[in-house]
């Protein structure tokens, strides 16, 4: 398959601190009560992480990471890109280490292994579903709190998009963006005036009359907000290549093909990641 | 509706530092580059976010909580309970404040609460689901990593009862803990020499010959693990009151109402945490 | 001896991050003005911590976590298990290392170390005046601030028996949270309602009139605060099996044999964590 | 009494993070179940904390502050100045507010209080043991990990000097460094080539011999480690006002009053710091 | 002047965590040792910050940020809005409050006003030096390791353009990436490929038959770096309008007219950030 | 050259948490967009930094242990002692690794080590223009917000001395401070009753009838304040050895040989820190 080759990696440093915390969280102040009362430090096991579903594979280093937080020896004998296909089964990771450490953090692991492969398969199945068009899926900030660049990540690994990270990177004018401004003009004005050359100006449109109104002052993304593909359609004729466009506005698996059919560039979908389920792993001692 | 009435609160100092943490992931390092560049200062505004969607509420506090961050002044004019219903429309918090921090704060409001609310709202479904029945809704450690003690305080929102909040606050023996002792009666006799007597010791069993063999060591809660209805119902005589008792493994709404009729005390449902989609809220400003 | 067997080890994340504070708070801005004067960087030197008085050891990992922040080629050459019987003399760590961090660390690893394995000698002599009876002894939330952790580990290595660790991991109804609830019987019926079922119910009473009415309730353990010893005994007869019993108040080690035997399961004691002298450590550096 | 009016002030900075962290660890993930479940939120309670033992008041500032944040409308109504000798009964702080945050916060701000109180109390006997005398009692670097800002106010409080506060503030050269260092010329010499001159030196001398040897490179402090009387007599002569000196070594409140007559102008004590037993107080909920 | 009001503002959750820390260093562990010993608790004083030097305002708001922090009633009687112009004796800042709080903090607030005073005054120069043309002033990612959000906002208060944030928020393909890349083609296509639409792709080019090769691939920005005036020339002529030009490489005070009169649009300045001397500040307290 | 000798390091843990932090807000949340776009993770690269103009290195550990936190397998081939007199070309450190890691890393360390060299460059320039007398050149607190220990090391680099680190490690009265107090008498009496004997005590003068009135009262160092050449030559005549004297006010490499004829030991110079340019260094890599 080739879009493993496509994605973009995550660096470490944007996770380390969050892994850490998520390990201080499960172990609060007391450590694992029942692991530390009953397996001896001493003993070896071996073990892998399999999918229970059919799903895209996101975030191992992650998983990697949270075990070594807990024991440096943890060794990986085996494990997936991220970005595979899994089927119910497939192994995501194999490894050996300490059984203490391994049972201690096996949730944590799950839980950030879980919740990102699910991301990613939620994505893949949009991509999926968009096949043939020109198009693509694209996340939002409609994000976790705190694991955002995690989450986009995930939407990577399935073959999407990552629209802005945050408020700083790109500009984004909404609708009481444009009432504050007193018009679409004003707020195109304010934002080329006051803001860096360095970034891509969007503006976000309801109606064909808005769309016609924004073109005039040259933004380079245009989100059409909760159109109709007739009206999308329209749009898309109407901005003629001269900005990228972006549809928004309650897309499902259903009516994404019809969406991506209208020649818009991307489809931006929020449940991507505030609405994915969790893929269902599972953590398996082979050897104890 | 009586349960308003029994949500035990979230202590402020429990979410204060993530709101800090969720803005400064949404801010960067610049900023709102839009509203900083658009909304004038000193503009004033009223608004309400209000559900699209049928749902329960949790995590008002939060949201206010976001807003007073970036503006000390921003005011609550009217807010619903948490744990209330909504119906598609119902405002959740009315409020007035500076236009300019209100638009800047939006999403990482709506974030929280979009996800807060949406995991009070399966949970409530689940609940109802049940109803009639003597059994509760349980949640797991299967939770968002670093908003735990949140989503399980939104479990309580839709009705549900809290699990273990983590490795330290009560014993969960798994397989893997009783392979590790030896067996069941190893494991029990090891956490009763070595883990406080201030917490509860619960066990895992998979057969009701591993559940004949878990009483024994007289246990204070037993999880039956992946049990049909049936065996359910005679694991639930077996115990016979001498323990408390808890169902897992993949209970779904459709299933939910015939578990609860074998008598089991609690339905575990990671679910609740993992795979709750948010709850569809918008934020409207009405005068700006 | 066969005490050290029964230690709960402490993880290490739960004291990782309070050795680089210590340091941190030792180190200043300016770092250790004395030695990076004066030492050598290529220096090596060998030495030993021992003690100086009779106590249990504790806290050595925290020792050796400190010395390795400011030196990762520490290496230990021997040492003691936590909870073994120290005599004047007694080395609780041999080690080589760089002698300028060594010099540097000193302070901090003693000052952990000291106040350890004060808090473990003290327990000790708590644990051994009360052999030959049923009872254990128990430490409490009067700890010191930022070192619950730590201390409740060291009350481990003393031979006592960890009370929960904070607010969170256990219910303990108080005679304010009484008089809060209109009585023993409100209390308990708010915390059966609102707090989850994998936490024990603890009750305080002052009187055995106070203790029928909260034997009524079946909480899961009773403390009998300020109770003489004969009221004790009395106390213990009317539980007589159905709950756990902790005797609290100003048990000193004059008091704990007259106490343990009036049948009480636990003798609480603040003074484990809030009084403990330190135990006198010295470093020697055996070659330079 | 005259002390009250010298003790230097504690920036509020230098303990607003560790009252916050000393709540979140008493607080969990969960907060406090007991009074969660039973307390009214809108209760409110007039209280206050008081003396069960003769003292004296260190660190009430930092008790209002736990309670602050977990109340900001948190209402001091009489409190005594740190530094005031406390009897059996006297109240350290009257106040008023809601009980619940009361409740949940007593335990964190008796430990800071009981702590602090602790070591003034003790500081003061130690002042007191050597009345009459141009001596002055020192604390040390034996401090609790975290706690040695406010550890060593709480000896200011007890009328007690303060010595350096780390590794970075003064020069104190010990046996290893001169061993380091080839002799005790080469140590000074290298400290004043490398040591800014804002800091004074300060040496410590085990004989006679090294006190003279010593004091040809003018020490601005000398320190007399575990001199006998007769031998500290010998020392001060010598050193003539050349240098302050300090007598350090197992100084007990039976021996203190012994080396003060010595003329040394400081007695360094370990156990201020170290060993000092909390002060017994309590908090008492007057109406609620 | 019209300059003012154009600047974007910094939010100030972008800095209140840095005063703080800024406070933390200066005050150790010990505090003010020097104002806490002198100056009474309740003295109060006015005063004021003014230039001693021609310059700019940058920064005011950190100025009363780190008062605050020390005295939430610090009070503010008259300021000057950032950006403004100051000449030798300007006040920026008049101010009532207590003189102790006042005196600890004054070498902070001084230190950060003074530095991004510094900032914009040497910005202003370089925009007062390009006068006439139609380029502007653009500063580099080579700020201050901690400071490049308070950095870069002092560049617009000195009329300067903020060139990325970081490494994320925009694209620029370096001499290295491209020899990795194996050509600019690839360069181009692979951060077309990989990174998001909403980002900008800049281009660095160090010769015209480079830039002839870029133009190709339809950069949105490219950096001209190290090109003499007369290569810029005939580089904007190339360039015609189809992107964004900016040079760069040792432009100073000096250069810049000429630069600047090549048509380039933006001349890009390290020395703004990494070299700009601080602006001469004093406090005087009138009275006190 | 003898300087590198004298040298006192800085400790890693003072600087481990800063690289950290400024990696971190370069990365932001999307990491080096442009490098992990285009460079394959296994491409190898050797290389070096260099100067490209005269001056001092400083600060060398920071800019390895920046790349090293980005690939722990980096690996330095050669480098130069802090405190190196460095010419245009001279390379600073030779390196090999990964070139991903090195790339991204990049713009970090040159910012680190740019300051610092910048700091000890200057410092360097000021010792030089003293050279001959008995002064050294002394830095201040006015240091950028966050680095101050970074900072002073590059003086010591440079050649400079250290003046304190803090508010905290010695008392510096000022002309506010003496008003406060009612007098020279009443501020030296207070700070000798209310601050620690391990610290010395400054204070400043601006005429000599203030210098002979601070003379009385024994400081140990005494800053004069703002006088010229003449001025000063009697402070020194008047002074006689009984104090250390430093002379502070607008120094600059113009006046500070006149200044440092008239005997006083330090000169104060707060540009080492608030005004110095960053050192010019590139980074090249030399294979790819």
């Amino acid at each position: 398959m080739q879009l493993k080759a496509k994605i973009r990696p995550l660096n470490p440093l944007l996770y380390r601190n969050i892994v850490a915390e998520a390990l201080a969280e499960d172990l609060g102040r007391g450590g694992d009560l029942t692991t530390d009362s009953i397996v001896p430090a001493g003993l070896e096991a071996r073990g892998r992480i399999f999918a229970r579903r059919t799903g895209v594979a996101a975030g191992i280093d992650l998983a990697v990471e949270t075990f070594r937080r807990l024991d440096p020896e943890f060794e990986v004998l085996e494990r997936v890109e991220d970005g595979s296909n899994l089927d119910p089964g497939t192994s995501l990771l194999r490894f050996r280490g300490r059984a203490a450490p391994i049972l201690t953090a096996e949730r944590v692991a799950l839980n950030f292994l879980g919740a990102l492969c699910g991301v990613a398969t939620l994505t893949r199945r949009f991509v999926d579903a968009i096949e043939g068009s020109s198009a693509s899926i694209l996340d939002t900030r409609k994000t976790t709190p705190g694991l955002r660049a995690l989450e986009k990540y995930a939407v990577r690994c399935g073959g999407g998009v990552n629209h802005r990270m945050g408020l700083d990177d790109a500009i984004l004018i909404k609708d009481n963006h444009i009432i504050a401004a007193g018009g679409v003009g004003g707020a195109m004005e304010a934002v080329r005036r006051n803001a860096p050359h360095t970034v891509k100006i969007e503006i976000e449109v309801d109606t064909l009359e808005q769309l016609k109104e924004a073109l005039d002052f040259d933004p380079d993304i245009i989100l059409l907000d909760n159109m109709a593909p007739a009206q999308l359609r329209q749009a898309v004729e109407l901005i003629n290549g001269r900005a990228i466009s972006e549809a928004s506005g309650g897309i499902s698996l259903e009516t994404a093909a019809e969406i991506a059919s209208t020649g818009v560039d991307f489809l931006s979908v929020g449940a991507l990641t505030h609405s994915a389920p969790a893929l269902d792993l599972s953590l398996e001692l082979e050897s104890l």
